[in-house]
């Protein structure tokens, strides 16, 4: 058990927004709403899934919805106590801890607004190890876990439960009250107990996320290799893409942002064009027409400067990224994992190659 | 008290087809689930609303959505137990009598089912005195009852609850899941206890319904009337029109049956020509350009032959018809009754004139 404080968050937040691949929304929306919510009710224990007593009820909470919704229509703070009540009330058992659904720049904040509002843990772990745009693809469904009964809840007092027959129906009902109450809820889905999240959780993701900011935020100190060598050595990523956005295709459609971004090759960029395919978060990569990376794995454009992640609701003409990918949690390799999660279900007209294969084949 | 069977119902389902204006479901698929439940379980005791505890709890059930696509997937007979569990969990009290939410051929059957499954009494009350297409349309949400918590399930078993902050927000969110769910879905709603049900229900509905249907049956076995002064004369109905359809205009849009039907005046009617608009139910009667009745009032087409009602789904090129209008339950006439179901809600440029009034000018 450690705690996290004002210091933990601008890490955590901005760790996890590279690992939101594009999603998982906005980070600085979300780390002042973490901030704001530590300063008013103290700091949040983050504990390991190892401290989990095996039968106690833990409970990941995410905002759902477009990322470009939630940046403008954000929680407002009644969120967490609301969903802890649904869900305590509904099961009769209370919660014992939180957790977050995603790793992302909203997601995994609100998780630890909802632990320091409700004054419970969070645990370090996810179901996803990056962010995905649909509430099944989660490793948890991998296990065959429920996403119900799942509470949701608008800023404006709406609440619904779901109790339903498979997670792809929980996704369709909940995206269709999400879009009915303006494209973005606060949600608390797969309530499991200890147990079930030591054997499918994505361990210590927040811890991962912590090192990850901290790390971009010192890239330049760096002294004996270039800042891009830097940044990919420590986060273990393969150089996709180096160009600038020379157009962004975005549409707003059924409580997601799907979209393409273009970009021109630049500098020491040896492809001369790339397109960037994504729903709420990056699905694939393309240069010069070859396929380079795909879902599962995570395809990120950040700064070419800063090394800041520019999530796909940031993407602007003109601005200059470098496009990495990074190896995705080993468990969604799977066959189960790559039918929930495979550039298939995305519509990608390409099986699946890991990302190590992938430049292995280039060599 | 008293007792439904199999005889009742033939009366019941075809008077409350009258009372359904158009709407209401199909009263032939309903007829045939009430007996099949009867059969089953055996027959459902009608108490009257004097007859409920102030205290006890009553709950309205329905099915929603569009009545063309509740004729091909209607309920399977699993509903009625799913909802009562739900209620019953989400209370943490148990349910002391089902009752219909509005009259129609599908939705007055609906409640007979659920009583006769789960071996509770039918109370003879609804809240609209007839069908509207939309939730909040009960004479409760004049006195102020929320429509939530509500509980929702398909014939799949999917199952959702609601808790929003006005009626009109659970219309919103409840039509979305609707739609989602394939168009046609299972209510309970507008949980009561029993002194709001005295206050506000449009009492003793199952029983007119019953000797409507009665009366339709036996139309033409007076003797010294015509059998349509004969039907005129026990519905209290007014003479709209009488016409042969030359068109049916029909779309199915956010689980409502939208459409227009036109009329060629035939025999001894008045006007050339009739046009009547619909969202599941009939909302306004034009004869010659001229409104001749709206909503709340009720519009019903009925066999010129037979006078059995044609619900909106059962509109067809060719079919003679009596456009019959009939006085509303009083409270709908009030400021906020209007405001609820009155024709500018529904788009109809006129404002409401009560029936009694129209044919007073007319005279």
């Amino acid at each position: 058990m450690r705690t996290i404080g004002l210091k933990e968050i601008e890490d955590i937040a901005l760790g996890a927004s590279l690992l939101g691949a594009g999603g998982g929304g906005d980070p600085y929306i979300g780390k002042l709403m973490a901030m704001s919510a530590i300063k008013e009710y103290g700091p949040v224990s983050l504990i390991s899934v190892d401290e989990i007593p095996d039968d106690e009820l833990i409970v990941p909470m995410a905002m759902m919805g477009a990322p470009t919704v939630l940046a403008e229509k954000a929680a407002n703070g009644r969120e967490a106590k609301a969903l802890y009540d649904l869900v305590s009330k509904y099961f009769g058992k209370k919660v014992y801890a939180f957790m977050p659904m995603e790793a992302g720049g909203f997601n995994s904040m609100f998780p630890i607004v909802c632990a320091a509002t409700l004054g419970l843990p969070l645990v370090d772990v996810d179901g996803m190890g990056r962010a995905f745009p649909e509430l099944q693809m989660v490793t948890f469904s991998i296990g065959g876990v429920s996403a119900t009964p799942m509470a949701l809840t608008d800023e404006k007092g709406n609440a619904v439960i779901f109790e339903t027959i498979s997670n792809k129906w929980t996704e369709e009902l909940a995206r269709a009250v999400t879009m009915s109450c303006g494209g973005s809820v606060a949600v608390a889905l797969y309530p499991m107990n200890g147990k079930t999240v030591k054997k499918y959780g994505v361990r210590d993701i927040v811890t991962r996320s912590e090192q990850l900011g901290k790390a971009i935020r010192t890239v330049k100190k760096s002294t004996d290799k270039s800042p891009e060598e830097t940044f990919l050595s420590f986060t273990g990523g393969y150089r996709l893409f180096k160009g600038k956005i020379s157009d962004v295709v975005r549409e707003t459609r059924g409580a997601f942002n799907f979209g393409t971004v273009l970009l021109d090759g630049i500098a020491d960029c040896k492809g001369k064009e790339a397109k960037v395919e994504f729903q709420n978060e990056n699905l694939s990569a393309i240069v010069d027409g070859e396929y380079v990376a795909t879902v599962p794995d995570l395809i990120c454009l950040v700064d070419t400067e800063t090394f800041l992640p520019v999530t796909t609701d940031a993407l602007k003409y003109g601005k200059r990224v470098l496009v990495v990918g990074l190896p995705c949690f080993p468990l969604w390799r799977c066959a189960e994992g790559l039918e929930l999660v495979g550039p298939r279900y995305f519509g990608c007209d390409t099986d699946y190659i890991p990302l190590e294969e992938r430049f292995e084949e280039v060599k």
